[in-house]
């Protein structure tokens, strides 16, 4: 027999159980979709989906309070919901961490002088971070490697029809990565200083999520339209251990050109620090909110003479910074070139297939790497890959997974795009993008998109894949 | 001065780089804007937005090869990628679990016939499961309230024109929910049996996360359009400890007027268990990928003569089992009537301010209740509360935050409802509630939407609020 979604539009995904059936309504909506939709996202049309409303009430009981009873064990424990001494022991047991304890000893939080808006000065936030940790010994082991990824969008719906689709999607790109790596997300969606809009906005929110969580060393900005391409690479901290603030770019771009686009402020990984507190009070007095605004916008633009727009921006506040303030900044401020910290998607999209297929030829020849497990150990084969990419480089003509895809010049939101390209071509390639990152994903769920084109479909994947 | 989004559409965000300045841009895309959305929506419009394109490059420098070298610490580490001790032991420390380590000895990964898909047979899963976790000494403590969210959404964008954005919020509010608790949380937005569409795909992702997770004990599908409203509250998990399926409903309803709504399936926690494996086998057979879906479709409606549609469906055959297989299955099975473990939209959202006065109220009085911390350790505050929320109750007429929210009878994605109500008081209640949750997210970071209804504004909140 037929499903009943042949029927139907796969937007309705399921038979209405309030408009009377979903044949009609399908109809009409299929047709919406095509005036919505232009046609490469015309295709997901045909593919198979299901409703996000995946409850098929259409009335809802009232509980009669009198039926409080179970299908069984009808005697409830008493106060079941005052968390026991067994929550308590697995809450520290369940990641070693202990999220039940706050001990009574003031701490910065105590402070009324202490605030999380973006003017309010802090001092010894080291020395105050250090006793926080003191106060929660649970968070001490690790702290120096523990990183919170922030990243946010608009409060209101994208005025691209796809545009809130492929944020959902970018998101879960996030999400995924932070999942294998223990390493938690936190989404913003609105303006913490009102007049700290666009791409200003991202600093009043690293800010004060680097005063909730003191049990982080590093904040890690990414910007809502850059995507992991590659879930098992991991930040080289290492690297970073003499720095406070990390960002894509190349030297003599920034120190010789002089360019605006020297670099790119969409990724940054800022340590939790006192250092960071003053640089960010810095770099946003560069920001809409002060009564500068204006002035800076020219002396961005004297500075950086390839800036294309008269307002002032952060991207090229950074690099007047690291022009203007080097001996007070620079030195902290490591400039990564090295891999894809982000990388520009028009360079990367067109490599995917290759990618794909070396990286296939490599677990043909090698047992160990084919071998499923459990997601939580993934870290331990993306170890025994390094090995056998030790060849491939890392950035620009490399045949290494590209860490961070970033879709600089599209608007997934907006719709607004570079006129270098069409607004589709944006679009096909965070679909494909987005996919080829699924595929590191649904690996570990047993399953894979044969067509990075085609998100709705997968195919399970047989044992021993790619042997 | 003015900033110059007072100049454009919210939605714009940001002067554009690509279509030349902003105004004449912004206007088409307002009326774009009050084209698709209608009145409460459009109110949003007035808000403080950002871009989600935070990065202002209109092209992006062609890195030359040559110029890998950096602002300072010009010599990075020889193989800088390849994971060092110190990694390894953070992986360790990070949180106490061991994402490095994966034994050569064989598991049940390794088993030729082990397999992620529906129809895959598995058996002895227990031993299994146990026999992984000795592998894997460091997942073994605390692993028995160990919880793996999982929810999702159809691949392609919402024919409801804020459907995408109504679910970003939603999966957002599920991530918050989980970093606040140190749960790992799973989207999936494609079908993993191309038969089972609309509510029947939940349940072979719900198998494959249980299976790539032998880590959870618990795996907990959350439908895309329920809201987490109270963000301290935690499954009492002791309270399930003989059983292996928990489902909000209300055996009076199951048992007497064998109702198909008599429980609701849209959420569910279910044991990581061999049980589980063998009743998502018996309740899939009822779905459309198999030959009896039409059948079934006749037989559930005998069953529960009030069932609304023909087509067999999830919840109805979960009462079907409940009824006809109560000796089987039934004793494991905990219909959980006390508290909002899901609830009716409707009756909860006319509640908020009052629970919100009621809370104010009590943390007015009681200082530690109002002091600031950690978003890590709100766990803590949240046992305090337990204390002065003993008379509140659980259910409805409780002024308890409900646990959960379940917009039943509306479908954010596909804009379809029931027609008890309209669209407009689905998609307001929707923003109401998931501000309310926001509330309990935002406070930690120093912030509160002062209005429920006002997503995009939010005030910084003083020290001591609300005493």
């Amino acid at each position: 027999m037929k499903s009943p979604e042949l029927f139907q539009s796969p937007f309705s995904g399921q038979p209405s159980r309030t408009t009377g059936g979903g044949r009609r309504s399908s109809l009409s909506i299929a047709s919406d979709a095509f005036v919505f939709f232009s046609g490469a996202v015309a295709a997901l049309l045909l593919v198979w989906t299901f409703s996000t409303f995946s409850n098929p009430q259409t009335t809802q009981p009232q509980p009669n309070p009198n039926l409080i009873t179970h299908a069984s064990n009808p005697k409830p424990e008493p106060k079941p919901f005052l968390p026991s001494v067994s929550d308590d022991v697995c809450a520290k047991n369940f990641d070693g961490l202990n999220f039940h304890d706050d001990p009574p000893d003031p701490n910065f939080y105590d402070d009324p002088t202490f605030g999380y808006t973006i003017d309010t000065k802090i001092s010894n936030w080291d020395e105050k971070r250090k006793e926080w940790l003191k106060q929660h010994p649970s968070f001490g082991s690790g702290a120096e490697e523990r990183v919170v990824m922030v990243s946010g969008s608009q409060s209101g719906p994208c005025t691209n029809p796809i545009g809130d689709h492929l944020l959902l999607r970018f998101y879960k790109n996030k999400v995924d990565y932070c999942r294998r790596h223990g390493y938690d997300i936190v989404y913003n969606q609105v303006l913490l200083h009102p007049q700290m809009h666009t791409f200003w906005a991202k600093i009043p929110a690293v800010r004060a999520v680097m005063l909730a969580h003191p049990e982080a060393e590093w904040i890690w900005w990414v910007d809502s339209d850059a995507a992991f391409t590659d879930m098992d690479f991991k930040l080289p901290l290492q690297r970073y251990k003499n720095h406070n603030f990390v960002v894509h770019g190349w030297p003599k771009l920034i120190y010789e050109k002089k360019s605006w686009t020297s670099l790119n402020a969409g990724v940054f990984l800022i340590r939790n620090s006192q250092w960071a507190l003053d640089f960010m009070d810095v770099w946003s007095g560069m920001g809409p909110q002060t009564p500068n605004y204006e002035k800076w916008g020219e002396v961005l633009r004297e500075t950086c003479k390839d800036k294309a727009f008269p307002e002032s921006d952060d991207q090229t506040g950074l690099v007047y910074l690291l022009l203007k303030e080097k001996e007070k900044w620079g030195d902290k401020v490591y400039v990564e070139g090295e891999y894809y910290f982000e990388g520009y998607w028009l360079e990367i999209v067109e490599t995917l297939e290759n990618i794909t297929e070396k990286y296939n030829n490599i677990e043909r020849g090698v047992r160990r790497l084919r071998r499923r497990h459990g997601e939580k150990v993934s870290e331990s084969y993306a170890a025994l890959w390094e090995e056998y990419l030790k060849d491939a480089g890392y950035g620009k003509f490399s045949w290494r997974r590209p860490f961070i895809t970033h879709f600089t010049g599209c608007q997934p939101c907006s719709g607004k795009h570079n006129q270098m390209y069409s607004g589709q071509s944006c679009w096909d390639a965070m679909r494909k993008v987005l996919n080829f990152a699924d595929n590191q994903v649904l690996r570990n769920y047993g399953f894979v998109h044969r067509d990075l084109l085609d998100s709705g479909s997968v195919s399970p994947l047989p044992f021993d894949y790619p042997a």
